[in-house]
């Protein structure tokens, strides 16, 4: 037997080429709809198109296989042109956000050392701005016009098939994340990863992903944005693709359009629900949202509910998934979700999941936090260049380390508790403040919460709560610390509480749990002088 | 980073606990029904059967992983309990034909060198005759009584969860094929290809197989039954297996149980509409029928599209798949699927095909017939101890040889022709005796047709016919070559033509080239003699 040593490493032509498949076995169906132009394409369509923005990658570029581009763009044709083109050669794509600072960009640039920047028009300034290596192009992608357009879209042929044989274990993606204390880190993702989560979300769901006519509203310079085109499109369904996230925008289309399943950030949602065509707009197509990026409360699910639509919470990361832990429930009915909508459910049927104790990685009994471990065929190949770092994070026997806490729950279902980052002791007790926020935001006065340990020459720390009230609440402290001495253990209820107009916000607008810190260090302080005083 | 070498090769809990998987995600849905004993388990019922079988396996009887186990069974629960226990604990199910004389049996029995042997009461006497190894067990399978039953069905526990990570790669099933005139091959199906095989078909169908409510109608002797149930039961759809096939009985079921989809060979097929409950039967849920194991002709689909049905046609090998052609379409009319109804459609999502010369192996041109080549992540890993017969299957870069004549048509969809080892050559051109055959079936007085070679001095060989008229049919040789005159090329024709009331069969129930060889070859040299004379 001609001995095959790994099926990770042997090359297949299908590998990569989603668009050729799909053309072979349907291609009349409609694949993309970009109402932004009012473009549609056929899978054949779709796959013609990759097929020129290749040969434009090969021919006309000189890229080779394992050497990236960078995009700059918004949700438009020319980039899922650009995806199904490095799919079908080789190439890695290595989208970035337009909403970093240009400072940002150019360090992820010049760490990526791309070979061409494909940009939107939209972004034609920052882009020109942005130094790339000796040699490497600038290629704008623009309705209707340029060098793109008459290459790909406007253009003929080309003459030859573009597909090269790929691996499973072939990069395909350098997908950069979080940032918010230190240098973004550049995940590198192969095409393996991009397949496995694709089938992790067919089968886990129940393969009703097929027939679906999505909407995408996530950006694509997420892998959450990827990550939800491409299970839609592998499978043959619809995926209905505005340029960016406008909510009556999303509402028109859910109606026009037929759609059956988004994903959803929670303020999306937020958006949706207070728009005034929400209570006009057709949903009666809508099966299923699923919610991701963090935990979504019931309030902001609760519209949809009502309207009848299925509204669940996924869980998942970069480096482990994206898609790791989704909660499916066993008939079609909306109480049963409504029931676990505070837990992610379980892991996804190809995702094995620990939950350990942060030090020696051994599992803690079932009902205690600890931190969340996974491992899949859609595990992350590592953070670029940064060996270190990808070995704290990509651990022995698969595992990828989360940094998540989180327990299991009597039915087996995990929760979410927080960052692993952001726990402190007091007293010898671990302390997530998350927990502690989602009490505190329980109260009718409270809009906003971020709670962080401050020094305490008793316990260590102590937990202190920022809090912004909601508009027209008359509340106080004593309410508060009333309301949460109800529901948490005593250790638990923040020390100090502090009223503030707004929270401090990282670059990609998360709470500032460090600026935070300092701010309530200072009062805690001044507050204990008080008190001495 | 910790270097994962291979996830083929990384051991992971997930793999082979379906069961397990879908119990946590779907635990109160329905998974099968076995309707001869009314028996019916959801998801949680079946794992903690197959947690009980598992510890049968593992703790009462010792085996341990890769160690196999022999199945001779009807399709009853008991064969599932067994398929899921090895995919928890890595022990090998090598299932065995009830249809095999006790002779075949023995033999395989020796080749597999099973720990035990698991047998459906029906085989009580035949399961009695085989010759174990020494220590291995018979552990019958019976309705309501004895150890197996006390163990799973009536038994509680097992006190600890049996799962044990497996990898992609590790064997899964030995399945025996073929036979009809060497030795059987005993394929080794790995985890990888059942799993695989499994996506393969959800991605193509556009993962509508989820919420399918399907009758199992294949033996689970054959991968195609496995094949059948696998995907269904992943996607956490609900199976009905009766426990043998049964044309009345099939139509029962898919009225009464509101059947979506089922896969059925021919011969199935033509009994159901000839059996007087077809025209009254519902078959208003039912969307699909996949035919399988040999083309189909239109006229048995026929009946099927009147009602409403699609049929369409998949190709597959147990070396290659099972599954790796089938036609989808674009929509979900029957029209589109009654144009293509002589064609296996396109490869399946993850297979690459390629058809080549049968010596050189080298692609031919579009059009033209030559070998079919499959490679998908659903290969087999080789025949069991028989590294020769393997290499000549499994050839470099992870291509299987087929041994199926085909070629691709003006749209790209495939047709096959025949095997290369049928294939005989007349003068210097090759006649594959296949595509004679389906034109003389086509005839309306030929019910049966088999064509071979025989010798001839002038042209090396010559085609003859072996013929089994219709019934009530009235045609001679003459009539029959005028009409095979007009649809073939004149050194296609054959020479002699001979009626018989029956042509031999095989011990699988294929016709027996061999023995229609010999017998036309004597009738050849009579006649040649008469001419001569």
């Amino acid at each position: 037997m001609a001995a095959v040593l790994s099926y990770d490493d042997l090359p297949m032509e299908w590998v990569g080429n989603w668009s050729g498949r799909r053309a072979a076995l349907t291609p009349e169906r409609l694949a993309l709809y970009e109402p932004d132009s009012e473009r549609c394409l056929t899978y054949r369509q779709a796959d013609r198109r990759a097929e020129r923005a290749a040969a434009m990658l090969t021919e006309t570029l000189g890229i080779g296989p394992r050497e990236p581009i960078c995009l700059l763009s918004r949700n438009r044709l020319e980039a899922v042109d650009l995806y199904l083109a490095c799919g079908k050669t080789g190439v890695v794509l290595a989208p970035l956000s337009y909403r970093l600072a240009q400072s940002e960009l150019s360090d992820l640039v010049r760490r990526i050392a791309p070979r061409a920047l494909f940009y939107d028009e939209a972004f034609a300034d920052l882009a020109g701005k942005l130094d790339l290596p000796a040699g490497a192009q600038r290629i704008e992608l623009a309705d209707g016009r340029g060098p793109y357009f008459e290459a790909v879209e406007a253009g003929e042929g080309p003459a030859s098939i573009q597909n090269r044989p790929l691996a499973l274990a072939d990069p395909y993606l350098y997908v950069h994340t979080g940032g918010t204390t230190a240098t973004p880190k550049i995940c590198v993702v192969s095409h393996r990863q991009m397949v496995w989560n694709a089938i992790d979300i067919l089968v886990t769901s129940g393969g009703s992903l097929g027939p679906q006519q999505e909407l995408l509203t996530f950006p694509l310079f997420h892998i959450g944005g990827w990550n939800t085109l491409t299970p839609v499109f592998y499978a043959g369904g619809y995926t209905v693709m505005p340029r960016s996230f406008d909510p009556g925008q999303a509402l028109e289309l859910i109606e026009g359009e037929g759609i059956t399943h988004f994903g959803a950030v929670e303020a999306m949602l937020q958006l949706m629900a207070e728009h005034p065509r929400f209570a006009g707009v057709d949903m009666s197509t809508l099966e299923q949202i699923t919610t991701a990026g963090a935990p979504c409360s019931s309030w902001t699910m609760q519209p949809f509910w009502q309207r009848g639509v299925r509204v669940s919470q996924s869980y998942g990361m970069t480096e482990a998934g994206p898609s790791n832990f989704l909660y499916i429930g066993d008939d079609q009915g909306i109480d049963e979700l409504r029931e676990h909508h505070d837990s992610v459910g379980t892991s996804m049927f190809h995702t094995d999941y620990r939950i350990v104790d942060p030090e020696g990685l051994e599992r803690v009994p079932a009902g205690e936090v600890g931190v969340l471990l996974m491992r899949s065929p859609h595990n992350f190949d590592g953070y670029l260049d940064e060996p270190e770092r990808s070995a704290d994070t990509l651990l022995a026997d698969g595992w990828v380390y989360s940094g998540d806490l989180a327990y299991q729950d009597d039915e087996g279902y995990v929760r979410l508790v927080g960052r692993v980052d952001n726990m402190f002791i007091s007293g010898g007790e671990n302390i997530a403040p998350e927990e502690v926020e989602r009490v505190l935001l329980r109260h009718a006065g409270v809009r906003k919460a971020a709670v962080v340990g401050v020094p305490d020459p008793r316990w260590g720390a102590v937990p202190a709560a920022a809090l912004v009230a909601r508009d027209g609440a008359e509340v106080d402290a004593a309410q508060i610390r009333q309301f949460a001495e109800r529901e948490l253990a005593r250790y638990k209820v923040p020390r100090l509480m502090r009223f503030f107009e707004e929270l401090p916000l990282t670059g990609a607008g998360k709470v500032d749990r460090n600026r935070v810190r300092e701010q309530l260090t200072r009062e805690n302080a001044a507050a204990s002088g008080e008190e001495q005083a």
